[in-house]
Protein backbone atom coordinates (compact mmCIF):
# COMPACT_ATOMS: atom_id res chain seq x y z
CA UNK A 1 0.00 0.00 0.00
CA UNK A 2 1.42 3.60 -0.96
CA UNK A 3 0.56 6.62 0.91
CA UNK A 4 1.45 9.79 -0.65
CA UNK A 5 0.73 13.15 1.54
CA UNK A 6 0.47 16.48 -0.54
CA UNK A 7 1.31 19.27 1.96
CA UNK A 8 -0.54 21.62 -0.40
CA UNK A 9 -3.20 21.64 -3.20
CA UNK A 10 -1.26 23.63 -5.31
CA UNK A 11 0.77 20.13 -5.59
CA UNK A 12 -1.76 17.98 -7.67
CA UNK A 13 -4.79 18.62 -9.97
CA UNK A 14 -7.65 17.17 -10.91
CA UNK A 15 -6.20 14.93 -13.19
CA UNK A 16 -3.57 13.71 -10.78
CA UNK A 17 -6.42 12.47 -8.48
CA UNK A 18 -8.48 10.88 -10.86
CA UNK A 19 -9.79 7.57 -10.31
CA UNK A 20 -7.31 7.87 -6.57
CA UNK A 21 -7.96 7.36 -3.37
CA UNK A 22 -8.16 10.30 -1.40
CA UNK A 23 -8.30 12.21 1.77
CA UNK A 24 -8.86 15.48 2.41
CA UNK A 25 -7.76 17.19 5.51
CA UNK A 26 -8.56 20.79 6.53
CA UNK A 27 -7.96 20.45 10.58
CA UNK A 28 -8.94 24.47 10.43
CA UNK A 29 -12.10 24.40 9.93
CA UNK A 30 -13.65 22.86 6.91
CA UNK A 31 -13.09 19.22 7.83
CA UNK A 32 -14.30 19.84 11.18
CA UNK A 33 -16.98 21.93 10.10
CA UNK A 34 -18.39 19.04 7.46
CA UNK A 35 -18.30 16.10 10.02
CA UNK A 36 -20.10 18.35 12.49
CA UNK A 37 -22.88 19.20 9.79
CA UNK A 38 -23.14 15.72 8.70
CA UNK A 39 -23.34 14.26 12.46
CA UNK A 40 -25.97 17.22 13.62
CA UNK A 41 -28.26 15.51 10.62
CA UNK A 42 -26.94 17.99 7.65
CA UNK A 43 -28.61 16.19 4.44
CA UNK A 44 -25.29 16.46 2.40
CA UNK A 45 -22.61 18.70 2.00
CA UNK A 46 -22.23 20.33 -1.81
CA UNK A 47 -18.18 21.54 -2.16
CA UNK A 48 -17.56 24.34 -4.95
CA UNK A 49 -14.79 26.30 -5.25
CA UNK A 50 -15.90 29.74 -5.56
CA UNK A 51 -18.56 31.84 -4.74
CA UNK A 52 -19.76 32.35 -7.87
CA UNK A 53 -20.68 28.82 -8.37
CA UNK A 54 -22.37 28.37 -5.22
CA UNK A 55 -24.85 31.14 -5.92
CA UNK A 56 -25.26 29.21 -9.49
CA UNK A 57 -25.61 25.86 -7.51
CA UNK A 58 -27.80 26.84 -5.18
CA UNK A 59 -29.73 29.25 -7.39
CA UNK A 60 -33.57 28.84 -7.42
CA UNK A 61 -33.33 26.43 -4.63
CA UNK A 62 -31.68 28.73 -1.92
CA UNK A 63 -33.83 29.06 0.94
CA UNK A 64 -35.39 26.82 3.43
CA UNK A 65 -33.53 23.16 2.60
CA UNK A 66 -30.84 24.50 0.84
CA UNK A 67 -28.02 26.80 2.87
CA UNK A 68 -24.91 28.29 1.88
CA UNK A 69 -21.67 28.19 4.21
CA UNK A 70 -18.46 29.02 4.03
CA UNK A 71 -15.99 31.59 4.37
CA UNK A 72 -13.38 33.91 3.03
CA UNK A 73 -10.59 35.33 4.89
CA UNK A 74 -12.15 33.28 7.96
CA UNK A 75 -15.15 35.14 7.80
CA UNK A 76 -18.81 34.39 6.59
CA UNK A 77 -19.18 35.19 2.84
CA UNK A 78 -21.97 38.11 2.51
CA UNK A 79 -25.58 36.71 1.76
CA UNK A 80 -24.51 33.27 3.09
CA UNK A 81 -26.36 31.59 5.52
CA UNK A 82 -23.62 29.88 7.92
CA UNK A 83 -20.08 30.48 8.14
CA UNK A 84 -17.52 28.09 8.70
CA UNK A 85 -17.44 27.78 12.08
CA UNK A 86 -18.36 24.51 13.78
CA UNK A 87 -20.09 25.68 16.44
CA UNK A 88 -22.47 27.16 14.07
CA UNK A 89 -23.13 24.15 12.40
CA UNK A 90 -26.39 22.84 15.29
CA UNK A 91 -28.85 20.25 14.54
CA UNK A 92 -31.16 23.43 14.74
CA UNK A 93 -29.70 24.99 12.37
CA UNK A 94 -28.73 22.14 9.34
CA UNK A 95 -30.87 19.37 9.94
CA UNK A 96 -32.09 17.65 7.03
CA UNK A 97 -30.56 20.77 4.82
CA UNK A 98 -28.42 20.68 1.78
CA UNK A 99 -25.36 22.96 1.73
CA UNK A 100 -23.51 24.28 -0.52
CA UNK A 101 -20.24 24.32 0.55
CA UNK A 102 -17.30 27.28 -0.08
CA UNK A 103 -14.24 27.72 1.47
CA UNK A 104 -10.91 29.27 0.34
CA UNK A 105 -8.76 26.25 0.97
CA UNK A 106 -10.89 23.02 2.30
CA UNK A 107 -13.83 22.96 -0.41
CA UNK A 108 -11.56 24.20 -3.00
CA UNK A 109 -9.13 20.87 -2.34
CA UNK A 110 -12.55 18.68 -2.30
CA UNK A 111 -13.85 20.04 -5.85
CA UNK A 112 -10.26 19.02 -6.97
CA UNK A 113 -11.37 15.16 -6.18
CA UNK A 114 -14.08 15.18 -7.74
CA UNK A 115 -13.08 12.26 -10.00
CA UNK A 116 -11.76 10.56 -7.33
CA UNK A 117 -12.46 7.18 -6.96
CA UNK A 118 -13.12 7.53 -3.18
CA UNK A 119 -12.89 10.44 -1.34
CA UNK A 120 -13.31 11.40 2.39
CA UNK A 121 -12.89 14.15 5.15
CA UNK A 122 -10.91 14.03 8.00
CA UNK A 123 -9.61 15.90 10.72
CA UNK A 124 -8.66 15.49 13.92
CA UNK A 125 -11.91 14.81 15.38
CA UNK A 126 -12.33 11.58 13.20
CA UNK A 127 -8.97 10.65 12.80
CA UNK A 128 -8.75 7.01 13.72
CA UNK A 129 -12.06 6.77 11.54
CA UNK A 130 -10.35 7.72 8.15
CA UNK A 131 -7.14 5.36 9.08
CA UNK A 132 -9.38 2.82 9.04
CA UNK A 133 -11.54 3.32 6.21
CA UNK A 134 -7.80 3.63 4.42
CA UNK A 135 -6.76 -0.21 6.07
CA UNK A 136 -10.18 -1.22 5.34
CA UNK A 137 -9.93 -0.20 1.68
CA UNK A 138 -6.65 -2.07 1.30
CA UNK A 139 -5.68 0.25 -1.76
CA UNK A 140 -3.06 2.85 -2.33
CA UNK A 141 -4.39 6.54 -1.07
CA UNK A 142 -3.45 10.31 -1.45
CA UNK A 143 -3.61 12.22 1.74
CA UNK A 144 -3.92 16.28 0.43
CA UNK A 145 -4.04 18.43 3.05
CA UNK A 146 -5.87 21.63 2.53
CA UNK A 147 -3.15 24.18 4.12
CA UNK A 148 -3.94 28.15 4.06
CA UNK A 149 -3.83 30.27 0.39
CA UNK A 150 -2.09 27.22 -0.81
CA UNK A 151 1.12 27.05 1.75
CA UNK A 152 2.09 24.49 3.95
CA UNK A 153 -0.30 24.35 7.32
CA UNK A 154 1.11 22.49 10.32
CA UNK A 155 -2.03 21.28 11.65
CA UNK A 156 -2.82 19.59 8.72
CA UNK A 157 0.50 18.01 7.96
CA UNK A 158 0.51 17.07 12.12
CA UNK A 159 -3.22 15.17 10.95
CA UNK A 160 -2.03 13.54 8.36
CA UNK A 161 1.51 12.20 10.14
CA UNK A 162 -1.20 10.88 12.75
CA UNK A 163 -3.20 9.05 10.25
CA UNK A 164 0.22 7.98 8.48
CA UNK A 165 1.41 6.52 12.13
CA UNK A 166 -1.84 4.87 13.06
CA UNK A 167 -1.36 2.96 9.48
CA UNK A 168 2.38 2.19 9.87
CA UNK A 169 2.76 1.02 13.28
CA UNK A 170 -0.69 -1.81 12.34
CA UNK A 171 2.21 -4.50 11.00
CA UNK A 172 -0.85 -5.92 8.57
CA UNK A 173 -0.52 -3.06 6.25
CA UNK A 174 2.99 -2.68 4.76
CA UNK A 175 2.83 1.10 3.86
CA UNK A 176 5.48 2.57 1.32
CA UNK A 177 5.78 6.21 1.95
CA UNK A 178 6.48 9.47 0.21
CA UNK A 179 9.10 12.28 1.23
CA UNK A 180 6.16 14.21 2.67
CA UNK A 181 4.50 11.23 4.21
CA UNK A 182 7.51 10.56 5.94
CA UNK A 183 7.92 14.28 7.27
CA UNK A 184 4.19 14.14 8.27
CA UNK A 185 4.93 11.40 10.90
CA UNK A 186 8.02 13.08 12.15
CA UNK A 187 5.95 16.30 12.68
CA UNK A 188 3.11 14.46 14.10
CA UNK A 189 5.70 12.16 16.50
CA UNK A 190 7.30 16.15 17.62
CA UNK A 191 4.78 18.36 17.86
CA UNK A 192 1.59 16.16 18.23
CA UNK A 193 1.46 15.93 21.80
CA UNK A 194 -0.02 18.82 22.62
CA UNK A 195 -2.43 19.39 19.71
CA UNK A 196 -4.01 22.79 21.37
CA UNK A 197 -0.81 24.42 22.05
CA UNK A 198 0.38 23.52 18.56
CA UNK A 199 -3.10 25.12 16.62
CA UNK A 200 -2.74 27.81 19.27
CA UNK A 201 0.65 28.51 17.87
CA UNK A 202 0.15 27.72 14.09
CA UNK A 203 0.20 30.47 11.33
CA UNK A 204 -3.79 30.17 10.52
CA UNK A 205 -5.04 29.49 14.53
CA UNK A 206 -3.57 32.85 15.23
CA UNK A 207 -5.16 34.38 12.71
CA UNK A 208 -8.55 32.59 13.81
CA UNK A 209 -7.81 34.04 17.65
CA UNK A 210 -7.05 37.22 15.95
CA UNK A 211 -10.49 36.98 14.29
CA UNK A 212 -12.54 35.66 17.22
CA UNK A 213 -12.74 32.25 16.84
CA UNK A 214 -10.48 30.54 19.63
CA UNK A 215 -13.07 28.40 21.27
CA UNK A 216 -12.94 26.69 17.34
CA UNK A 217 -9.86 25.69 17.92
CA UNK A 218 -10.26 23.41 21.09
CA UNK A 219 -13.12 21.52 18.60
CA UNK A 220 -10.88 21.39 15.74
CA UNK A 221 -8.22 18.98 17.95
CA UNK A 222 -10.32 17.18 20.10
CA UNK A 223 -9.69 13.34 18.85
CA UNK A 224 -12.07 11.21 17.53
CA UNK A 225 -14.84 13.19 19.18
CA UNK A 226 -17.57 12.90 16.42
CA UNK A 227 -16.52 9.41 14.68
CA UNK A 228 -18.36 9.54 11.62
CA UNK A 229 -16.70 9.89 8.33
CA UNK A 230 -17.41 12.28 5.11
CA UNK A 231 -17.77 10.47 2.14
CA UNK A 232 -17.98 12.23 -1.26
CA UNK A 233 -21.27 10.31 -3.43
CA UNK A 234 -21.52 11.64 -6.46
CA UNK A 235 -20.49 15.48 -6.82
CA UNK A 236 -22.17 15.74 -2.87
CA UNK A 237 -20.43 14.81 0.62
CA UNK A 238 -22.36 12.84 2.78
CA UNK A 239 -22.16 9.78 5.41
CA UNK A 240 -22.66 6.37 4.67
CA UNK A 241 -26.32 5.45 5.39
CA UNK A 242 -25.32 3.25 8.30
CA UNK A 243 -22.96 5.70 9.59
CA UNK A 244 -26.16 8.09 10.10
CA UNK A 245 -27.98 5.58 11.97
CA UNK A 246 -25.09 4.48 13.82
CA UNK A 247 -25.07 8.47 14.86
CA UNK A 248 -28.23 8.82 16.23
CA UNK A 249 -28.00 5.41 17.83
CA UNK A 250 -24.98 7.29 20.00
CA UNK A 251 -26.79 9.94 20.60
CA UNK A 252 -29.80 8.54 22.05
CA UNK A 253 -27.40 5.81 24.12
CA UNK A 254 -25.52 9.46 25.20
CA UNK A 255 -29.09 10.68 26.06
CA UNK A 256 -29.04 13.60 23.61
CA UNK B 1 13.33 39.03 11.48
CA UNK B 2 10.55 36.93 9.15
CA UNK B 3 11.52 33.52 8.23
CA UNK B 4 9.45 31.92 5.44
CA UNK B 5 10.04 28.79 4.13
CA UNK B 6 8.06 27.19 0.84
CA UNK B 7 8.30 23.35 0.40
CA UNK B 8 7.53 23.88 -3.00
CA UNK B 9 8.11 26.13 -5.66
CA UNK B 10 4.46 25.56 -6.53
CA UNK B 11 3.25 27.92 -3.97
CA UNK B 12 4.73 31.00 -4.73
CA UNK B 13 5.08 32.96 -7.76
CA UNK B 14 6.94 35.61 -9.50
CA UNK B 15 5.01 38.71 -7.97
CA UNK B 16 5.10 37.41 -4.51
CA UNK B 17 9.03 37.14 -4.81
CA UNK B 18 9.17 40.51 -6.03
CA UNK B 19 11.63 42.57 -3.94
CA UNK B 20 11.94 39.58 -1.50
CA UNK B 21 15.42 38.75 -0.49
CA UNK B 22 14.95 34.81 -1.58
CA UNK B 23 17.28 31.80 -0.59
CA UNK B 24 16.28 28.91 -3.41
CA UNK B 25 17.26 25.56 -2.18
CA UNK B 26 17.69 22.61 -4.57
CA UNK B 27 20.01 19.98 -3.10
CA UNK B 28 19.75 17.15 -5.55
CA UNK B 29 21.26 18.42 -7.64
CA UNK B 30 21.22 22.55 -9.16
CA UNK B 31 22.61 24.13 -6.30
CA UNK B 32 24.93 21.45 -6.04
CA UNK B 33 25.98 21.86 -9.62
CA UNK B 34 25.75 25.50 -9.55
CA UNK B 35 28.17 25.90 -6.40
CA UNK B 36 30.37 23.70 -7.99
CA UNK B 37 30.42 25.30 -11.49
CA UNK B 38 31.06 28.96 -10.08
CA UNK B 39 34.01 27.46 -7.73
CA UNK B 40 35.26 25.46 -10.48
CA UNK B 41 35.94 29.42 -12.68
CA UNK B 42 32.34 29.45 -14.57
CA UNK B 43 31.83 32.96 -14.96
CA UNK B 44 28.14 32.79 -14.81
CA UNK B 45 25.36 30.43 -14.69
CA UNK B 46 22.06 31.81 -16.79
CA UNK B 47 18.87 30.01 -15.40
CA UNK B 48 16.54 29.31 -17.77
CA UNK B 49 13.29 27.94 -17.33
CA UNK B 50 12.70 25.87 -20.49
CA UNK B 51 14.52 24.02 -23.05
CA UNK B 52 13.52 26.61 -26.02
CA UNK B 53 14.27 29.39 -23.23
CA UNK B 54 17.67 27.73 -23.22
CA UNK B 55 18.18 27.23 -26.91
CA UNK B 56 17.04 31.10 -27.46
CA UNK B 57 19.02 32.37 -25.04
CA UNK B 58 22.20 31.00 -26.11
CA UNK B 59 20.83 31.40 -29.67
CA UNK B 60 24.29 32.21 -31.86
CA UNK B 61 26.61 32.15 -28.96
CA UNK B 62 26.51 28.79 -28.68
CA UNK B 63 30.00 27.10 -28.80
CA UNK B 64 32.88 27.98 -27.49
CA UNK B 65 31.99 30.64 -24.41
CA UNK B 66 28.69 29.36 -23.73
CA UNK B 67 28.00 26.01 -22.72
CA UNK B 68 24.37 24.66 -22.48
CA UNK B 69 23.85 22.59 -19.06
CA UNK B 70 20.87 20.73 -17.39
CA UNK B 71 18.66 18.02 -17.13
CA UNK B 72 15.22 16.26 -17.68
CA UNK B 73 14.28 13.37 -15.69
CA UNK B 74 17.56 13.94 -14.20
CA UNK B 75 19.45 12.76 -17.84
CA UNK B 76 21.55 15.08 -19.57
CA UNK B 77 18.84 17.01 -22.53
CA UNK B 78 19.74 16.09 -26.06
CA UNK B 79 22.19 18.95 -27.58
CA UNK B 80 23.31 20.12 -24.02
CA UNK B 81 27.07 20.35 -23.38
CA UNK B 82 26.40 19.23 -19.63
CA UNK B 83 23.70 17.48 -17.68
CA UNK B 84 23.11 17.90 -13.90
CA UNK B 85 25.93 15.99 -12.30
CA UNK B 86 28.19 18.47 -10.37
CA UNK B 87 30.87 16.08 -10.98
CA UNK B 88 30.65 16.99 -14.67
CA UNK B 89 31.31 20.50 -13.74
CA UNK B 90 35.15 20.64 -13.25
CA UNK B 91 37.61 23.15 -13.57
CA UNK B 92 38.51 21.75 -17.36
CA UNK B 93 34.83 22.27 -18.62
CA UNK B 94 33.75 25.13 -17.25
CA UNK B 95 36.32 27.74 -16.41
CA UNK B 96 35.53 30.83 -18.15
CA UNK B 97 32.22 29.80 -19.46
CA UNK B 98 28.53 31.32 -19.59
CA UNK B 99 26.42 28.27 -18.55
CA UNK B 100 23.03 28.23 -19.80
CA UNK B 101 21.31 26.36 -17.13
CA UNK B 102 18.14 24.70 -17.63
CA UNK B 103 16.86 21.82 -14.87
CA UNK B 104 13.20 20.84 -13.76
CA UNK B 105 13.53 22.10 -10.57
CA UNK B 106 16.05 24.41 -9.17
CA UNK B 107 16.39 26.61 -12.49
CA UNK B 108 12.48 27.45 -12.85
CA UNK B 109 12.58 28.10 -8.77
CA UNK B 110 15.61 30.38 -9.71
CA UNK B 111 13.83 32.34 -12.28
CA UNK B 112 10.87 33.08 -10.18
CA UNK B 113 12.96 34.87 -8.28
CA UNK B 114 14.18 36.78 -10.51
CA UNK B 115 12.45 40.19 -9.80
CA UNK B 116 13.33 39.16 -6.07
CA UNK B 117 15.73 42.05 -4.14
CA UNK B 118 18.39 39.28 -3.81
CA UNK B 119 18.67 36.14 -4.42
CA UNK B 120 20.79 33.30 -3.68
CA UNK B 121 21.54 29.94 -4.34
CA UNK B 122 22.09 27.23 -1.29
CA UNK B 123 22.72 23.57 -0.89
CA UNK B 124 24.21 21.89 2.20
CA UNK B 125 28.00 22.64 0.12
CA UNK B 126 27.54 26.02 1.60
CA UNK B 127 24.85 25.98 4.17
CA UNK B 128 26.38 28.08 6.42
CA UNK B 129 27.42 30.58 4.45
CA UNK B 130 23.90 31.32 3.29
CA UNK B 131 23.03 31.73 7.14
CA UNK B 132 25.76 34.12 7.03
CA UNK B 133 24.63 35.96 4.17
CA UNK B 134 20.84 36.14 5.61
CA UNK B 135 22.17 36.68 9.14
CA UNK B 136 24.19 39.94 7.50
CA UNK B 137 21.51 41.50 5.53
CA UNK B 138 19.41 41.42 8.65
CA UNK B 139 15.95 41.65 6.75
CA UNK B 140 13.11 39.02 6.07
CA UNK B 141 14.05 36.15 3.87
CA UNK B 142 11.97 33.68 1.90
CA UNK B 143 13.35 30.09 1.47
CA UNK B 144 12.18 28.46 -0.96
CA UNK B 145 13.03 24.80 -1.72
CA UNK B 146 13.02 23.40 -5.54
CA UNK B 147 11.62 20.02 -4.50
CA UNK B 148 10.85 17.96 -7.40
CA UNK B 149 7.78 18.48 -9.91
CA UNK B 150 5.80 20.69 -7.43
CA UNK B 151 6.68 18.25 -4.37
CA UNK B 152 7.69 18.24 -1.42
CA UNK B 153 11.33 16.75 -0.89
CA UNK B 154 12.42 15.88 2.37
CA UNK B 155 16.19 17.14 1.19
CA UNK B 156 15.54 20.85 0.71
CA UNK B 157 13.27 20.78 3.73
CA UNK B 158 16.13 19.79 6.10
CA UNK B 159 18.69 22.05 4.42
CA UNK B 160 16.10 25.03 4.75
CA UNK B 161 15.66 23.64 8.30
CA UNK B 162 19.75 23.60 9.12
CA UNK B 163 19.26 27.44 7.92
CA UNK B 164 16.75 28.08 10.02
CA UNK B 165 18.28 26.94 13.28
CA UNK B 166 21.68 28.92 12.78
CA UNK B 167 19.86 31.71 12.45
CA UNK B 168 17.48 30.99 15.62
CA UNK B 169 20.26 29.69 17.81
CA UNK B 170 22.15 33.37 17.13
CA UNK B 171 20.58 35.12 19.81
CA UNK B 172 21.22 38.14 17.66
CA UNK B 173 18.96 37.24 15.46
CA UNK B 174 15.11 36.94 16.67
CA UNK B 175 13.38 34.97 14.00
CA UNK B 176 9.44 35.22 12.97
CA UNK B 177 8.85 31.41 11.37
CA UNK B 178 6.39 30.74 9.53
CA UNK B 179 4.52 26.72 9.48
CA UNK B 180 6.90 25.58 6.93
CA UNK B 181 9.92 27.38 8.59
CA UNK B 182 9.42 25.95 12.01
CA UNK B 183 8.23 22.41 10.33
CA UNK B 184 11.88 22.21 8.49
CA UNK B 185 13.37 23.24 11.94
CA UNK B 186 12.30 19.87 13.71
CA UNK B 187 13.10 17.63 9.97
CA UNK B 188 16.69 18.67 10.28
CA UNK B 189 16.79 18.22 13.88
CA UNK B 190 15.09 14.86 13.32
CA UNK B 191 16.45 13.26 9.82
CA UNK B 192 19.52 15.49 10.01
CA UNK B 193 21.87 13.64 11.75
CA UNK B 194 23.13 11.48 9.03
CA UNK B 195 22.58 13.10 5.58
CA UNK B 196 23.39 10.70 3.71
CA UNK B 197 21.52 7.84 4.94
CA UNK B 198 18.68 10.70 4.41
CA UNK B 199 19.17 11.23 0.65
CA UNK B 200 19.39 7.94 -0.16
CA UNK B 201 16.20 6.93 1.63
CA UNK B 202 14.40 9.97 0.26
CA UNK B 203 12.05 9.99 -3.00
CA UNK B 204 14.42 11.67 -5.51
CA UNK B 205 17.37 9.97 -3.80
CA UNK B 206 16.52 6.52 -4.53
CA UNK B 207 15.70 7.74 -8.43
CA UNK B 208 18.88 9.32 -8.93
CA UNK B 209 21.01 6.15 -7.75
CA UNK B 210 18.21 3.96 -10.34
CA UNK B 211 19.88 6.27 -13.24
CA UNK B 212 23.44 6.24 -11.81
CA UNK B 213 24.32 9.04 -9.85
CA UNK B 214 24.90 7.56 -6.76
CA UNK B 215 28.17 9.28 -6.32
CA UNK B 216 26.56 12.81 -6.80
CA UNK B 217 24.61 11.73 -3.26
CA UNK B 218 27.23 12.24 -0.82
CA UNK B 219 29.03 15.40 -3.01
CA UNK B 220 25.19 16.39 -2.33
CA UNK B 221 25.15 16.29 1.71
CA UNK B 222 28.64 17.30 1.80
CA UNK B 223 28.23 20.31 4.65
CA UNK B 224 30.22 23.39 3.67
CA UNK B 225 32.54 22.03 1.91
CA UNK B 226 32.26 24.98 -1.34
CA UNK B 227 32.18 28.11 1.00
CA UNK B 228 31.07 30.16 -2.38
CA UNK B 229 27.50 31.82 -2.33
CA UNK B 230 26.32 31.83 -5.41
CA UNK B 231 24.13 35.56 -6.34
CA UNK B 232 21.57 36.66 -8.85
CA UNK B 233 23.43 39.63 -10.39
CA UNK B 234 21.18 40.85 -13.60
CA UNK B 235 20.03 38.20 -14.86
CA UNK B 236 22.84 35.48 -14.16
CA UNK B 237 23.52 33.98 -11.48
CA UNK B 238 27.20 34.63 -10.25
CA UNK B 239 30.24 35.16 -7.65
CA UNK B 240 30.36 38.72 -6.57
CA UNK B 241 34.26 39.79 -7.16
CA UNK B 242 35.85 39.05 -3.64
CA UNK B 243 34.37 35.49 -3.59
CA UNK B 244 35.64 34.11 -6.75
CA UNK B 245 39.51 35.88 -5.16
CA UNK B 246 38.80 34.38 -2.08
CA UNK B 247 38.24 30.61 -3.48
CA UNK B 248 41.37 30.66 -5.54
CA UNK B 249 43.40 32.06 -2.71
CA UNK B 250 42.29 28.71 -0.95
CA UNK B 251 43.32 26.50 -3.53
CA UNK B 252 46.39 27.94 -3.43
CA UNK B 253 46.51 27.60 0.04
CA UNK B 254 45.57 23.81 -0.38
CA UNK B 255 47.67 23.72 -3.00
CA UNK B 256 45.49 23.07 -5.78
Amino acid sequence: MKLDVYFSPAQVDEMQLRDKNVIVIDVLRASTTIVTALKNGAREIIPVGSIESAVKVSGNLFGDVVLRGGERNGKIITGFNLGNSPSEYTEEAVKGKSIIFCTTNGSSAMVKAKYAKRMAVAGFINVSLAAEYIRAAGEDFSIVCAGRQQLFCVEDAVCAGMIVKILVEDAAVPAELNDAAVAAQVLYKNVGKNLLKMVKSCDHGKYLVEIGFENDLKTCVDVDSIPVLPLLIGNMIKLKKDEVKHSITLDVQEGK
